[in-house]
């Protein structure tokens, strides 16, 4: 057997390779289908009326029902990983991120990203990389964009450092930045087939909402979730790429987890307009039972008939902090607690 | 946070909730699809030839491929879970169901039902509710009908006691009220493509046929199936749910899984037109290893075309009771034994 | 109960129910669909560009997207296991597979074989059948064929051994017979949204790559997969059907998953057009972890504008023989070496 002619593998990119403004055109463009929305269905326990009728979502004025818009966001995501996120230490936070279209089976998603910012860290070994990422569907048309900002190790700790920029992001997408869907019509919302009759002036700024259910997860449902998303990062699927011989659950699967569960006082809530921030607190692995519960943020009208929107934050959390607080004393995510998503919903007035 | 204006999350109805003669319009309408064909061939070892090819389908005068019955009645039973059994202390049977139309993908089914019996236990603490349902599709046509009666708990042990009315039910279906789908045509059925030689005149009544194989289940698939029929009763999926931190398997799991096996001896009896009654004898954990055998409790010609039908106990048991008899000496089912079903299904003559 | 009229169940074919010439027409035809696309994207870390994207497909002079070629070769071959190798002692090889048409959801795959070679084993308990098999879509053109050989016993070793007849089959497809699919056209191929830059001319003959991952199965994964291709062999379902308690994986659950990991190094590795060998050199349990390596083995132009083949071997091994050789001094496959594929693939020039 002779040497290979070259590396064949994908190093991925290193924190001296981004400059401010470069554009990085990702792989693997990827066809939709109803065949990822049954898998959506078998992996997590959703019941929104919108994404399980293809009537329902006509009666609200589309031309069929959508697929649930976190899988376009984990299928969108996932695409920035190979170029962004291989050589990453961790993943510091998203922003930013708006829903511009609904995505139907038969879309075809592909995403590039802008490198908006860099920032090396003091210890010369690490950087900061801001990229805004846009997913686009076959016309061309973007479906999605956000922006996100990860820690990669440099190459070579030698290398001079870039000009820092850091770019100014949101805390939230105001409500005026909201895009609600073309036709998008909910005067004459069918609550009783909705499952639940709670409307947009139900909810008051403040309000908790538990989701009573738990999930317990199997290692077989997250590593099918995350191959669905053709996110391949090993510390998910390879039992010796951590020392503890653990599978770590892609943070995405536990979003997806909370969402559905939130159907259970939040089945009107029906779809995603924006993601402003989310922050996977704790590790969560295979055997870990998972609850939910939201808060109301804030709510806002919107120009489409019928339509409200409510901001909402949305924890994902075991056993021992499903109803206790958020925060511990110190102001310290409570133990317990894996996520604490901040996201806009639209909602029926 | 402020307190909650009202909770947001279903109590579900009580026994004094319920009056007979009530409608109850159920959510979540669920559109069916070729995702749901394969997940049900990923998780039931099903290979019924009318459900697996187009082509097959054609030639018995079919438009194309139904999804499995199954498919239909399980999403359309589930359907009811929140209204009718959220406060269940027992499913205590059903009855007349009845397959009407077949279900293609594309298909949205909805499910109604309406109270035909009422009746509180002594204790006073408890009643039994009888309701009859009916699944329809988006022409509003009725897919499939049944009944079946629960035991509920009552909200308050005070409330007075509603005049009984116990429906009177027929313990099966009548051949003659067994619909077989329009334009299905036996005659030029293909043995071969089928898989096994034996047509309706090869079975006799009171013949046993062993299904041979056993399949062990996870804890992922039955979550994964359960799920997709939207059925999210907690003790399936959370291990802290029952004293015992296992998880229940529901009972229509064990229903498909047994049909599934029943191919081996039984290919042709193609298509379920009705199923009469069905005891859950056992409960089903992950591990277990389940296993199948059939008996003909009757025969009916229909006026199909080259189309009979079969009357079928199907039997699912763990190893210990795969090859034994169905109940011991004192009548009781034999330990081991998981269900008890007793259906209609339609054979080439 | 009364006794069966006769057995119902299917004893399979034994050595001396087979004759050279016989054609087997195997049962049960299948409906592909977008379906079984999605799944194989949730068990296995697959990204080939082509298989992924409709849109890719089409630039590519496919009219959309195909299914995985693995898919319709796992289904087609899992046709012929009733009437091939119910009896099997072993599975000794197959031969000479090449793929002849790309397989699109909506397309129904039938099998037939032909028994092109029979000999009877000095012991006269079992003895080597010899198949081809062809599948066909549901306008009968052929799809894929191949050759396979089985040890099968005999019902009764006092039946006299048949003239033996051993087929000449080829080591491996010669460059010349590889079929490229109608309208395939790589010259406009876009190496940055398929994931890689590699192209024909950067693979050497002898040149080895590393697939890098590693991916640790569960039972759940293979179980789901092995019935998607509706092979209902006991051992890989049932704990009690192995003395050991374990069930066996699928071979061509293995096959598949080195396959989507060689994605990493063989990207642009689009097509499989012909499988030339294959030996599943030791079994496979869940909680094994799998990496995979790949070694060039031959390189040819085609006709096809812009399309050219690699020969490449594709190696699946537990981590400890992941990176070290592929035999032992003795010649043998080295512990923890399971797979070792012989096949062909089209990649742009």
């Amino acid at each position: 057997m002779t040497e290979a002619k070259a590396p064949k593998t994908n190093p991925g990119n290193f924190f001296e390779d981004f400059h401010v403004g470069q554009i990085l055109r990702h792989a693997t463009p990827r066809t939709l289908t109803e065949g990822d929305r049954a898998l959506y269905g078998a992996l997590y326990p959703t019941r929104f009326a919108l994404y399980s009728s293809d009537d329902f979502a006509r009666a609200c004025g589309l031309p069929r029902s959508p697929l649930e818009d976190l899988i376009g966001f984990h299928v969108a995501f996932g695409k920035t990983v190979p170029d962004v996120s291989l050589n990453a230490v961790a993943n510091l936070g998203y922003a930013e991120c708006r829903f511009l279209r609904p995505v139907y089976p038969g879309d075809t998603i592909a995403t590039t990203s802008e490198v908006i910012g860099l920032k090396q860290n003091s210890n010369g070994r690490t950087g900061v990389v801001w990229v805004r990422s846009t997913a686009t569907d076959q016309r061309g048309e973007p479906v999605m964009s956000w922006a996100r900002w990860v820690m990669v190790r440099k190459r070579d700790p030698e290398a001079p450092a870039p000009q820092t920029v850091v770019p100014e992001l949101a805390p939230a997408v105001a409500a005026s930045a909201l895009v609600v869907p073309a036709g998008l019509d909910f005067t004459d919302y069918d609550f009783g087939l909705a499952g639940e009759p709670h409307r947009w002036g139900d909810y008051a700024v403040g309000e908790r909402i538990d989701h009573v259910d738990g999930v317990t997860i199997e290692e077989a449902e997250h590593m099918m979730a995350t191959r669905l998303w053709q996110n391949t990062a090993k510390v998910h699927f390879n039992v010796n790429a951590r020392e503890d011989g653990r599978r770590l659950i892609y943070g995405g699967h536990v979003i997806s987890l909370a969402r559905a569960l939130s159907f259970n006082g939040l089945a009107n809530a029906q779809m995603i307009a924006a993601i402003n921030a989310g922050a996977h607190v704790a590790p969560c692995f295979a055997g870990d039972t998972v609850h939910a519960w939201s808060e109301v943020l804030d709510k806002a009208e919107t120009p489409a008939p019928g339509v409200g929107a409510l901001r909402l934050r949305l924890v994902a959390a075991r056993p021992e902090a499903a109803s206790g607080p958020l925060r511990d004393e110190s102001g310290r995510h409570a133990p317990g607690v894996l996520l604490d998503l901040d996201y806009w919903a639209l909602i029926p007035m």
